[in-house]
């Protein structure tokens, strides 16, 4: 979904969230409350729910990813935001609704990839819905976790340090090639039909007590700071000569280093982890550790101040400057926003 | 969906059920397993999820129902799944892919839809994702409840009777109506367009211990009962003489006694709860006092006996006859099946 029109009219729908669309009798026996809609998922007396659709056209095409991705990258980005809140994964609904035009052998790579989703996810697929489409194909995915402490986006303190799993801007820069007419490499395109749902990793940080509140990447790096800044009421600075740009981004040789930082601030759709931990509660040890354990990098990228909004302490020394927050727009090259 | 190659393709999909599709990782902590696609949910520890697809000319056509209407019919009908297991309203998950011809009033007639689906189920909006779509409305609503016992298809026993909520065949009559090019009557639209979860209905039966199988009626009472047949290995005999056809079916004078009684049986979405009671445990006071409090008529329109399959007994004193089970035809005039 891109910035402008189309958002806010959908934006509208946010009107309809808790309070307003019901009598709310149901809710809460132990006295919590679902999170709003700010956050990555509803949570409710230690369940997480969270819904994505993937809508041919709109989020992918059947021209850059095989069936088998289409399914897998549908679940793997729904379980993404049981990462978001550090929940284990208790399993996945599926609504399926499939064109006229595919066939047998398209329908099993489909039901193949949404089966390695699952995997990835690392929950069961519960139940699901089936219809036909007199249109796109269209994949609704409803993950659903289970956390008693879900880590959210409203925790970040001013002196904490601000932490990113794994490589950033490969995913974004597939995309931008793809768009261009070209192919892109191997990795860059599994970089966006195989997105891993970083829950393991996030489950692990819990366990050492180092999340204050985190995210996941979807929207770019500059885009999802200012959603946790917001939302914690702090000032984010990131800090330019520290950006994760994943290898793979200008290892073809087709993006250049100062596009691939980018594509890694602005790009979106990492699925990476951002978090805010207390200063110092990061140290060798754990960024050993996980690299160890799952052998992706945890990078350091910026710190939490009083204040508001995001900016970027350029590489150069010169001046930090405001980012606006751009949204992450699907096909359009190089995705949305702007520094 | 109706049946036939479509419905078979779709099918396929259920392979990928319990087990195919991952680790189970996450699942059961206190030991429960989900139920199987076979039942209306999946339950997980005390919590009830269902998922439902609804697809423009599919499921339901803008020419034939408002927006207000779509909204609203999209969450009761998937709140009716929660009925079924008669458990206690968590909450609604809402996936909306939006069609750009969409205006701004008719986003708020969908709206409005929505929330007072969400008033019928007794729950609140926990979360949502929204897309725009480059073909059809698509509406996929997942539900929340919670039960430490849900009510599942497979209880009956031999011996048991077997019930019905309301009135049945008022949805199908309108969408035949419809689909014959006339306007049906408004308390026929409104049976198609409005259908109500009867989840306090359902909950009501449970606190008076009558419940020992149940499912709502989606597919008619032929096929439904043919499910729960399947679901706890007996057989049920349906007596064509106590078929609850709901008045207003032939108010209009435009269907037949006859077609009404076609149109119970295997009309299908009339979102009523059929149940498997113990013999004699609803009687007169149950039957009453359901009246009271619902302003619905519970009516005894079987029995369960050794055996499988459906029969019917017709009301001319003829022996009873096996009935095919018939899934309901969207949109195909008077529903798909015979008898």
């Amino acid at each position: 979904m891109g910035p402008g029109g189309e958002f806010d009219r959908i934006r509208s729908f946010q009107g309809l969230s808790l309070g307003e669309s019901g009598t709310g009798g149901g809710v809460g026996s132990s006295g919590e409350l679902p999170l709003g809609p700010g956050d990555d998922a509803a949570w409710v007396d230690g369940f997480v729910f969270s819904v994505d659709l993937a809508v041919e056209g709109i989020h992918f095409r059947r021209s850059w990813l095989s069936l088998e991705e289409v399914g897998f990258r549908a679940v793997a980005a729904a379980g993404s935001d049981l990462a978001a809140m550090a929940s284990e994964p208790v399993g996945i609904l599926l609504a399926l609704a499939l064109p006229r035009d595919l066939g047998e052998e398209e329908l099993a790579q489909l039901r193949r990839g949404v089966g390695q989703g699952c995997e990835a996810v690392g929950g069961p697929l519960l139940g699901g819905d089936l219809s036909a489409s007199p249109g796109p194909l269209v994949l609704d995915v409803t993950v659903v976790g289970r956390t008693s402490d879900p880590v959210l986006r409203s925790g970040a303190e001013p002196g904490d340090e601000l932490w990113v799993t794994g490589g950033l801007g490969a995913s974004a820069a597939a995309v931008r090639i793809q768009g261009q007419g070209h192919r892109p490499s191997p990795a860059l395109h599994r970089a966006y039909a195989r997105p891993r749902p970083r829950i393991q990793e996030a489950l692990w940080l819990r366990e050492r007590g180092v999340l204050r509140a985190m995210l996941d990447l979807s929207d770019g790096l500059a885009g999802d700071a200012g959603h946790l800044a917001a939302a914690s009421g702090v000032a984010v600075v990131l800090e330019e000569d520290t950006l994760p740009v994943d290898p793979e981004v200008g290892a073809a040789g087709d993006v250049s280093e100062e596009e691939g930082r980018r594509l890694a601030l602005h790009g979106g759709e990492d699925f990476e982890l951002l978090f805010a931990a207390p200063p110092g509660s990061v140290g060798p040890d754990e960024v050993e550790g996980f690299r160890a354990r799952f052998h992706l990098p945890l990078t350091r990228v910026g710190r939490v101040e009083a204040g508001a909004g995001v900016r970027l302490e350029p590489q150069d020394g010169s001046p930090a400057r405001p980012l606006t927050e751009g949204g992450f727009d699907h096909f359009a090259p190089g995705g949305g926003g702007g520094g």
